[in-house]
């Protein structure tokens, strides 16, 4: 493993590593945010998974988490959204398939299937990695935007018990029922949609057992949420099914990070709290 | 002039401009902040300049202002850091000269004097098209980051009165002394070193009457320290003439806008408090 950026940020530290991932089969890079107090003891980890066509880099740049996490002694973990490289399947004329655009999926099809398990890195191997690496606890938070907002939840949903907390930015919600998720789950999954339900927020969430909540914020100037993002099926679906949810539409807000930062704060403070609260 | 980005910010508008430049002769961008407070009355405003590589788009997306110039209802102006475009002289193969690289001086040699009046244009027709066309009043703060640094010290000790303060995140204290500044400098204004002082901060504070303090922070840990910033000719500078300086040496901060975002707060309420004093 080797470190590749390392930044002084708000008295912490802001690094970016690069690790050979076995799961994934090839080298990958993570963002790794170690606050203040991780100097002197460990800290609870949120995990943040990011969109369509970004890497380790949009969040920690953009997002302006730092200085919450740093207020709240959270470590921020940001890894990049696929497996990369020259012998990495690739859709080089698509920004929503292939590297960058991993889905957060373990992939069946080939020639995905080779590389393409982002579920089970971010689930077992990344917080197995950052535990044995950094002043990290095993008292672990998700969150994401967009396409990460999707996996954040579907990773917090399908692996109960693991999350203290889950939350979303402009998540979508129902990957089986808009082009984004149908074009991506087809192609990592094959066509049999019966296969999409272990990887769809809004199936999960009809056999949910466990009720962890879900905070999520919604730009209601959102330019894809009337096509790709649905946020109402997701309200829908939690009324069905009882399962809490905090849902904040915002007036105003498009899908860039300028939403993000401006409502990462709350996310932060929810995390915090869920992390120092015994399980 | 078009607007080409809108964003809703921390409960403003970050939004990106597009206009013809009667100075400069070309399109020019500029990336202005809009604070809640500028929907019902008008807010002073604080002129950014950014460094080496810069577009309009680096401090507002990277730095996290938005946040606090919301809190003290500033608005932002970030403009590019050169003129550009295939009319424009540029030196393609440095990063450090032409396009991108205007280090905020009236240029008097071909072919760079057509185009490269960065001075006029950030401290005349920019502030005059921003208070023509939003809802700013005249009172004015300047601040900036490196070449960006330079360009806010130098703009304020040249022109007495035209702003309220000034800050600056490891600026080029002494460009006629170190390798970036001697380059452009001698290619914008010629190898004769008489022209450079009107240009150079330690040479302009040898003669300023203003007494207008310097706010500067500085990454003791930046790789340009001991080569291009030489913050320690600043404050001996500031001493022998008497000039109020308020330098922070920050351990462990490097030159990027990690440094930036972790510091920001502190210069945007110093410059919240001149711009509420009346002059």
């Amino acid at each position: 493993m080797q470190r590749i950026e390392q930044h002084a940020s708000f008295g912490g530290q802001q690094e970016v590593w690069s690790y050979a991932s076995s799961t994934l089969d090839c080298q990958m890079r993570v963002a790794v945010y170690l606050p203040p107090q991780a100097q002197t003891g460990t800290c609870p980890v949120l995990y943040w998974l990011s969109g369509l066509t970004c890497t380790e880099q949009n969040f920690v740049t953009k997002a302006g988490a730092q200085r919450y996490a740093a207020e709240q002694g959270l470590i921020l973990v940001a890894p990049d959204t696929s497996p990369r490289g020259d012998g990495v399947a690739d859709a080089a004329q698509s920004y929503d398939l292939g590297q960058g655009a991993g889905f957060y999926v373990n992939a069946t099809q080939a020639p995905w299937a080779a590389h393409y398990r982002m579920h089970d890195y971010v689930v077992q191997e990344l917080p197995q990695w950052i535990e044995a690496h950094f002043a990290a606890t095993d008292a672990r938070a998700i969150s994401g935007h967009s396409m990460g907002g999707h996996g954040a939840l579907v990773c917090a949903l399908k692996n109960p018990g693991r999350y203290r907390s889950v939350s979303a930015f402009s998540p979508i919600v129902a990957p089986s029922q808009v082009p984004w998720g149908q074009k991506a789950l087809g192609t990592y999954l094959g066509e049999d949609r019966s296969a999409w339900a272990a990887w769809d927020t809004c199936a999960l969430l009809r056999a949910a057992t466990e009720r962890l909540p879900l905070l999520v914020d919604q730009g209601e100037a959102d330019e894809f949420l009337s096509t790709q993002l649905k946020t109402h099926l997701l309200s829908e679906t939690c009324e069905q099914f009882g399962h809490p949810l905090q849902l904040h539409m915002r007036a105003g807000y498009d899908h860039s990070y300028y939403f993000i930062a401006s409502f990462i704060e709350d996310h932060i403070a929810h995390h915090a709290h869920a992390l120092r609260t015994a399980p």
